[in-house]
């Protein structure tokens, strides 16, 4: 019934940007009397004499348990991992399936992971941290002494640096969001303040630098500005409520909020404070940006504000014309998300979408609109502006800036084609 | 070396009230000097000539996985399931271990679990939501119609109205803080806005009650005055970014926040719009308050105002004397938290706790305060404070009120004594 009035109903909606972007308030406060034969061809009149019950209501389902798992109907949230790594073993990611995902938590089991010898297994009875260096007493530290210290506990994403680098290639490859921007996650991390066990340490006048070094076999080391380390850096201990996972470094990880993953040194062990970065391995060879000089930038450290719209998004398929909820994270190393515009004429006109997170600096930003796809052609994007003032830039801006080799810190924005047959995919705009 | 002064940095710190709590502020920003030897004996000075390194750092490690796990070195980290009901079969719950948590999101593996006739294996795509009654257009839903509209994302505590229910017996049980207060939760729950869905069907004049009913065994049933529904109940599709589990109600739930869980209906496949409330089973026999003069109280919905330390915590031992930091959650079905104070001395003296949270309405708030313990015996309380100004009673203040038989919405204040040899029990204090 309600699709008789379907092309009434299309007539009296406001339209907030060009091809099919309408106002939220329709469907929360407006009223969905003029949008219901858009939202659905299956939404029907119920069979009053409809009397099957399934076979699940007819009996006792399984008891409770001790540790729970998702539906076996949900067989595809996984992380897209990547083969084993022959040439260097134990270096690999897999990533968090962002198009799959709502809210802005990222479930402990599907956070992404960036390995650079995989994952020890490390008994934390066993595992030490030593706080060392320019430090008026070196201490040591078993993670039973870490638990008794005050603890705090924050939403924040983490983003690896080469996180979207796929996109700063020639052609744009016809992939998924999870694979192109996967390497980005939230959670809810509880530790202990870095300062706190800083100043216990006693800080040597002349520090002005915080290295830390992984128990991993690659030894992971980063350097960080002291300032930053006292300001919220943090030692994790809990995700998400419990332990922090083996991939994610248990028993301790190193978390610098806002800032490149890389930094946020997993399975720590060794603090040492300097007056001068270590200039690791991986702060000289790797994890610095080639710029249009042929000069390298070294310690990049806050992330990008950034956006990217996860549903719909690359490879998957409209099944069905009318209304459709666009849907995405925005995130910033800078604060909190101030802003978010969506297109769907590839960026000539744009409308704000609604913000639903918690307002807090450095955690992801779910944003949402409404949109009526008519069957023709859209490119969708979207673009965060952050509580610092910086508006994310086009795909352009950011390779301007670089050595069209540089894969790391690329925020520009997506853009997801919807042909008329409703296929979406990767495309440059 | 530090704890030769342990004495004299005792004496410098600012007490906040009796036996043992002091000032935050000396851990995280008046400085640790002061508090260093209280932390923990084993903080120690590292030995420079400590060069040997653990069998981890010496070979990669496992590769990237789908679906990650926590380590196997956390096996403890489990719900407190009962044994299956031969009586009853599918009646159980299983009650999230709260004293081995952090933070104030829970696992999706972790959240606790009251199933009347067990937990269904639903095919989503065979599943129906019916929406029916007073309304002018029966709709009936799958479960993709229900993806594509729009939806909203919230953190939201979610509490049986029976949790707790054991401090409400003649003694004291000797209990953990999950054995009494498990059957408590935290989730970013995302999902679909009922007033949306009741906007589409059209509610008829005269409709005031919503009532809901499972696809369980059970036929779970129970009803909602219509105000709330179009307040801030909701259709939950997703639990910390995933689809909800299946202990959840997967494919979908209802979700009324702040209310007894037991309303949010699991596994949802009818809202009847009525005039009256449906006076189910499970809002009859069961889900009442027996009063003194013997009368049952029906549909008493919003929790109350509650707290509860979870570490240290009933069956805990502290292991050593000096510095530990007396953390718990806090939360209310009337808005968010204000204020935690914490006591030492079993509520003679009172300091104001750290508030460690989204802030956000109805959903868990972590405190933290930090005590030192010097031996001596202890009971420990916590008092939480709500921003409609509820304060948290006493458990003699909540048993008034009802018929002694009465196990359900009791929000007492809890009380942890601890011994000269550090002992946590739960007692009536």
């Amino acid at each position: 019934m309600s699709e008789i009035n379907n092309q009434n109903n299309k007539e009296s909606l406001e339209r907030v940007a060009a091809n099919g972007l309408i106002n939220r308030r329709h469907l929360l406060g407006l009223g969905l009397a003029g949008a219901g034969g858009l939202i659905s061809h299956s939404v029907l009149a119920a069979d009053s004499s409809r009397v099957e019950i399934p076979a699940w209501s007819k009996m006792p389902g399984r008891d409770p348990s001790g540790y729970g798992s998702p539906s076996s109907f949900v067989g595809s949230y996984q992380r897209l991992a990547g083969a084993p790594n022959a040439v260097l073993p134990g270096s690999g990611v897999s990533r968090t399936p962002l198009h799959l995902l709502q809210g802005n938590i990222t479930p402990n089991s599907l956070h992404f992971e960036r390995h650079h010898s995989g994952i020890p297994a490390i008994d934390p009875a066993q595992h030490r941290l030593v706080i060392h260096g320019m430090v008026r007493q070196p201490l040591e530290f078993s993670y039973e002494d870490l638990l008794a210290y005050p603890m705090q506990s924050r939403i924040y994403f983490l983003e690896c640096s080469g996180n979207s680098g796929a996109n700063t290639s020639a052609t744009a490859g016809d992939s998924s969001a999870a694979a192109i921007h996967g390497l980005l996650s939230c959670s809810e991390w509880t530790g202990v303040s870095l300062a706190t066990l800083l100043d216990e340490a006693g800080i040597a006048e002349g520090a002005t630098w915080v290295t830390s070094t992984g128990a991993d076999g690659a030894s992971m080391g980063r350097s960080i500005p002291l300032n930053k380390a006292l300001r919220d850096v943090f030692i994790a201990l809990y995700q998400n409520g419990e332990p922090i996972r083996p991939e994610q470094g248990y028993p301790m990880r190193l978390f610098v909020p806002g800032w490149e993953g890389n930094v946020s040194v997993k399975w720590l062990t060794q603090i040492k404070l300097a007056d001068s970065p270590a200039n690791f391995r991986d702060e000289t060879s790797k994890y610095t940006d080639l710029l249009p000089d042929g000069k390298a930038l070294q310690f990049t450290f806050p992330m990008g504000v950034k956006s990217l719209i996860t549903s719909p998004s690359g490879q998957m398929s409209l099944r069905r014309q009318g209304l459709h909820e666009v849907s995405g994270v925005a995130w910033s190393g800078s604060g909190a998300i101030s802003r978010v515009e969506v297109s769907a004429d590839g960026g000539r006109s744009w409308a704000d979408a609604h913000l639903d997170g918690t307002g807090q600096d450095l955690a992801l930003t779910r944003f949402r609109i409404p949109w009526i796809w008519e069957g023709g052609p859209a490119v969708l994007q979207s673009r965060a502006t952050d509580s610092a003032g910086q508006v994310q830039p086009t795909r352009a801006m950011v390779l301007a800036n670089y050595d069209a080799t540089n894969r790391y810190h690329f925020n520009g924005i997506q853009s997801w084609s919807v042909s008329a047959q409703g296929e979406v995919k990767n495309v440059y705009a």
